[in-house]
């Protein structure tokens, strides 16, 4: 059975290479989705509150360690923190539920999922509350600073709801003004990164501090094209990229696992969907062959500086990433 | 004599749209710059810290006054919180320590100039102290939040030292934040902006809050090649690109002058640099004549989404903008 190399994070705790991400894992496959995964060696689960699937998640979770397969310290299992709970005094109420939801009683690694505080919806309102204050129309801004919500972040790991802390989708100016405040910086940083989101200097800026990255889109336009976002459509698909589709037919691996494996040898994390078994594994294996230094290179070379997941790309009127 | 449309700031004040900006001015001529500027009709002064040419420009101001050119009522004078000096307990000091080198009493308006904490260096030990602490080989981050920094300039409002408080070198992540914990919004952002660099987001954000935008670097590649720096040299100049000069010869008037009517009929304001009268003159009467809507889309299709400013580009080993 396949399994994913170690990353040693700075706090002291292990997480995977790879994993599985749940977004836009339907709910009525979820349970099952992740449960299959770990059957097939998967041990991390990156879910969100935003996903919507959190309690299905769980009960994967609850089967697989029922029946033996594995133990609660053999997964790494992690959430994320929702625009609308960033109020210092809504982060560990809401941490609670997401454990509860899962069935578990501490989070390997818990993010920022958004540099973006939204007004506080509560969970008895609507949830997972998404984007807009009232379900479909107006977009409310928060008044929770990312240092206070960064703070009320540090002190779940204090109390052990979260092992390790991270954040998402950050860049590099936010990240500057988080090491002038944080106590404890942020194991990881998960960013949207893929041949055309190369993100160079930011991976230098977290290589010299210490955090590891986790990159999310791996597969670039692929992900968005299935949330019809329009931009996606003016970009070639990678899976059908000359430079990747060559690269592939020399190693004799399929496009995805050069997509994934250029992310690995760059020190990066990966998290890809599958719902099929043969990628579940294929996806798994990505470190067992290497690329070259030209190969990734050449891959990196695609680099269009362009960042599919914006929320106005959806048509959210939220402008946050530079 | 030309001179400059009025824009009004959101906290009422009144700024020139174009102004002579003082980067790269000489020592050596500076004051004369300044000087004879103010005799062709120049009212908006963007100097910093940082240009280390405060003292030489306040000199040109005073000459002006006392020639009863101009009052210091009519003049609008900008200076710079240069990095080193984000401590809270430093902003008051240096400010008033620049008013003394302009010899003026207030700022009309008073920046961040970069959301970059540097730890401080006294002015004895070296004025202005640059990106470097100890001159030459090391970038000593600091530890004042941006939070911290701009509640001492909102201070720098309210005791009178600057009429209008603004920030540079934001990105809309940042501005986000900033919303969450801002008491008093900022007045202005300036930003790198020209035909390769856009930012219509950045721009549509600020014009929801209200914020008035100020482009720097009009003439994008051109400035940089100065500093000489490499990757300018990849950039076609924009004085030369086919469909500047040909919207330039469709109005008969130079490519300088199509650069800055574009950002200021997208409402920017903007601060060229010039040591000869017949540009001052040039660059001054820009809005003397419009583009079409057609004319201006053409030349923001050329977007690249291209920083030069960024210290990587200078070799500086600060990574702060996305």
């Amino acid at each position: 059975m396949p399994s994913a190399p170690i990353v040693d994070l700075a706090d002291g705790n292990k997480m995977p290479q790879v994993g599985l991400g749940l977004w836009k894992v339907e709910n009525a496959t979820c349970a099952d989705t992740v449960y299959n995964a770990i059957k097939e060696g998967y041990r991390l689960f990156d879910g969100a509150c935003d996903y919507g699937n959190e309690v299905e998640a769980g009960q994967g979770v609850a089967r697989a360690i029922k029946e033996g397969i594995v133990k609660r310290e053999d997964l790494f299992i992690i959430s994320k923190l929702w625009n609308s709970f960033h109020d210092q005094d809504q982060v560990e109420p809401i941490c609670k539920k997401q454990l509860a939801d899962w069935g578990v009683d501490y989070f390997d690694l818990y993010y920022i999922h958004f540099p973006v505080s939204l007004e506080y919806v509560s969970p008895e309102t609507r949830y997972p509350p998404g984007w807009f204050y009232d379900g479909d129309k107006e977009v409310r801004l928060g008044k929770a600073s990312l240092e206070s919500t960064w703070k009320a972040m540090e002190q779940l790991k204090k109390n052990g709801l979260a092992k390790s802390i991270g954040i998402s989708n950050y860049n590099g100016a936010l990240l500057m003004d988080l090491f002038t405040y944080a106590e404890i910086l942020p194991a990881t940083l998960q960013i949207e990164h893929h041949p055309y989101l190369v993100q160079q200097s930011l991976l230098d800026l977290c290589a010299q501090k210490g955090i590891k990255v986790v990159g999310y889109s791996s597969f670039g336009p692929q992900s968005f094209l299935d949330c019809n976002m329009k931009v996606a459509e003016d970009f070639q698909l990678l899976f059908h990229h000359d430079t990747i589709t060559k690269i592939a037919d020399k190693h004799n691996k399929t496009a995805a696992q050069v997509l994934l494996r250029w992310a690995t040898q760059r020190g990066i994390s990966v998290i890809p969907k599958s719902t099929t078994k043969s990628r579940l594994l294929e996806n798994l294996d990505v470190c067992s062959f290497d690329l070259t230094e030209d190969d990734i290179k050449e891959i990196s070379s695609l680099d269009r500086n362009f960042r599919f997941n914006n929320p106005l790309n959806y048509g959210i009127p939220v402008y946050n990433f530079a």
